[in-house]
């Protein structure tokens, strides 16, 4: 008797791209080649998308040397995308073309890398053997710079950004303390986070000594108290000579609207935030007449691969490592987690939880991670905080510059018709 | 005959900080002790106010470990200023008190590490032994991140925001490209640079391939075309998916204003001041309805260590130590600078020129490094930056963070009454 012939794998980036998500692929892609139980491995073109409209890179056709800088490289190497599927009630259509295509090109085996949405989509793939008769396995990865997601001690993604913010946040405010005596008195940073402040609170870790920037962090976990934000603005610079703040784009005023707001919203229904930094400089300006600087970190931070936490470069790869693993002991709507063993030294090792318990739950920061004035974090916060920025992962330079990957992203031959998206 | 007692030096930093005029400082003080004619060495406490208030940092009272880390800390360890010391017919007051400042504490030599209004005031100082007959030896040591001095092939503090630059935008871009097809299409960088584009220029480097990022680069240079900007805009997403934009703080409209003036109000309606990057997004929404984000670097890109140029670094300790080489040898009013040799492989060997010639003339990008179409740079720009950013000069790390100096700063007592500035 033959063997059954190997199942192919199909590979996903999802949601916004952080600078590790691609070393979660280079170790999908390395350890599935461990296993005879695994054909190709194909990548989704932009994410689940590149599943529905039939757009399958073939990872073998890229170049080894390529390859190999994916563990060095940011942002999403095969495309990533918003698209949320609906339940299966919903859109049955789409779900049936899932299977069609997978079908198609024998895939036995999904790996989804991305954050709650993501997580979702993938339970919901991983039911469709119940539920439409189609055996898949199917494995989430983690990945969001949020590190939102429960269960898992944090998630890939989001060491990197502390580590930009808190190194960026250190540098800026030696530029300010440096000028301020005839020159900018508050320097405002605004850093991403849309419903948790945990990237504002790693800026935290830019703090060595007492009076140490940054001064005042805003979460948005805590309504923005202008009188007491204004009087903490005033007594540090009277006290320091200036004050360095880092505010969440998320942070909200007491009726919980945001303080900015541009008026967009993405594919998931969440308002396009950006440009608190410059609010909050108005209020200070009017209320206190200081000169003030902002800087908004946008995309920067997430994409700075070049400052990558090790840590967090050696937690993407493994998760990566680990979802094949558990695909090849037939193991099938789990995803990989974190689980720390002890702060410092940080040890840690992996685990698995069923991904019908992580769809949809967002974890907020802890309220015992922000002290009594909600203007900062504590030593429980910073005890968290400290592992996750260990360690440098710098990428090659080539002429003064990072050398990332470059793919080709070539599709296998398409056999079924063309898809509409919803 | 007893020798004559050693003159002490006096050292300032003076206008923006950089992420290497430390290191021009750690040059001065080692390359001082090497010599005999030279006694103590003082830094200003904030530049030159520190000579009028009398307020001189003892640097032997650091820590020699404290001293080492210089090289590799950004900002002004001693505290810099923005403050320009008049004509000697318009205030001799000032004049009169620095020399009795020089004086008080038998300071003979003056080294001034700034950018043009501070090499001015370098100049005037150097004239004291002819206009007021207290002799001094007065150098300038080139430091601005704007790289608009005269006759030195750059400017230290440059290299490095230009290395900040290009591979920023690098990494945003490949951020950009992966979501491009479901989420923002236009990605606005804002970057220093109120004259002259040298900074947004050097995003240029961040390309390789056809097609690579920054597809439109906004220089103080050229007046704001917004007619052919957003027709490159709509062309560069039809043809790339995505379209990323590097824009100087110092682009004007075609009347000569600045574009960041145009501004943008809030939620309270406060006028935001500040930030040219959501003016160019508000513009590009208006116009083409594109999904955008901005980031605005600030001083994020002037004090970025952690990724600062090799090559920024090496000039900035030469020009310092060749500052003190040119005192000992009894040389006054002068700016030593660096003499590119040849482009690739970079040489470049130093030399001076007299402050005279320095004082308040500002270096433009010449009009062949900016490309026909006015929104990207020539093959000989790119010749001449590309040198710059060469080489990586990391920080140590400690816990996951840039180890920094931490100065005590301690001032000589003071021998003189107060003084108050004009």
């Amino acid at each position: 008797m033959l063997p059954k012939k190997a199942k192919n794998i199909f590979y996903a980036q999802s949601g916004g791209v952080t600078a590790v998500i691609n070393a979660s692929a280079h170790a999908v892609i390395e350890t599935a080649r461990k296993y005879d139980c695994f054909g190709e491995v194909y990548a989704g073109r932009n994410g689940i998308v590149g599943a529905l409209r039939e757009q399958l890179i073939s990872v073998s056709q890229e170049a080894e040397t390529e390859l190999a800088k994916l563990k060095h490289t940011p942002a999403g190497a095969f495309g990533s995308c918003r698209y949320k599927l609906k339940s299966l009630e919903e859109n049955q259509r789409e779900y049936k073309r899932l299977i069609e295509v997978f079908e198609a090109h024998n895939i036995g085996y999904f790996f989804y890398n991305g954050g709650g949405d993501s997580q979702d989509t993938a339970y919901k793939v991983s039911q469709l053997g119940e539920s439409l008769d189609y055996p898949i396995c199917c494995i989430g990865i983690p990945k969001t710079v949020d590190n939102d997601l429960p269960f898992t001690d944090n998630c890939p993604g989001f060491g990197s950004v502390a580590k930009y913010v808190a190194v960026s946040t250190r540098e800026a405010a030696l530029d300010v303390a440096s000028m301020c005596e005839s020159s900018t008195k508050v320097f405002i940073l605004e850093v991403m986070g849309r419903h948790a402040g945990w990237i504002a609170a790693a800026a935290g870790l830019a703090q060595q000594r007492a009076g140490d920037a940054p001064h005042i962090i805003l979460l948005p976990e805590r309504a923005f108290d202008q009188v007491a934000f204004l009087q903490k603005v005033q007594a540090t610079v009277e006290r320091e000579g200036y004050c360095v703040v880092v505010v969440s784009e998320g942070t909200r005023d007491a009726q919980g609207n945001f303080l900015a707001d541009a008026g967009m919203s993405d594919a998931f229904g969440h308002k396009q935030l950006g440009g608190v930094a410059p609010v909050i400089a108005a209020v200070i300006k009017q209320a206190l007449g200081f000169k003030y600087h902002w800087a908004v970190a946008d995309y920067l931070q997430r994409s700075a691969r070049h400052i990558a936490s090790a840590t967090d470069v050696a937690h993407a790869y493994a998760l990566g490592e680990k979802a094949v693993q558990l695909a090849a002991e037939g193991v099938n709507a789990v995803m990989p987690i974190v689980v720390r063993d002890q702060d410092s030294p940080y040890q840690w090792h992996l685990e698995q939880v069923p991904l019908a318990e992580v769809a949809n739950i967002e974890r907020k920061m802890p309220e015992h991670y922000i002290d009594e004035e909600g203007f900062g974090i504590t030593e429980a916060c910073r005890r968290y905080l400290q592992p996750l920025i260990q360690g440098e992962d710098y990428p090659p330079y080539e002429n003064g510059m990072p050398v990332y990957a470059h793919l080709k992203n070539i599709c296998v031959p398409q056999k079924l018709g063309a898809f509409e998206l919803a």
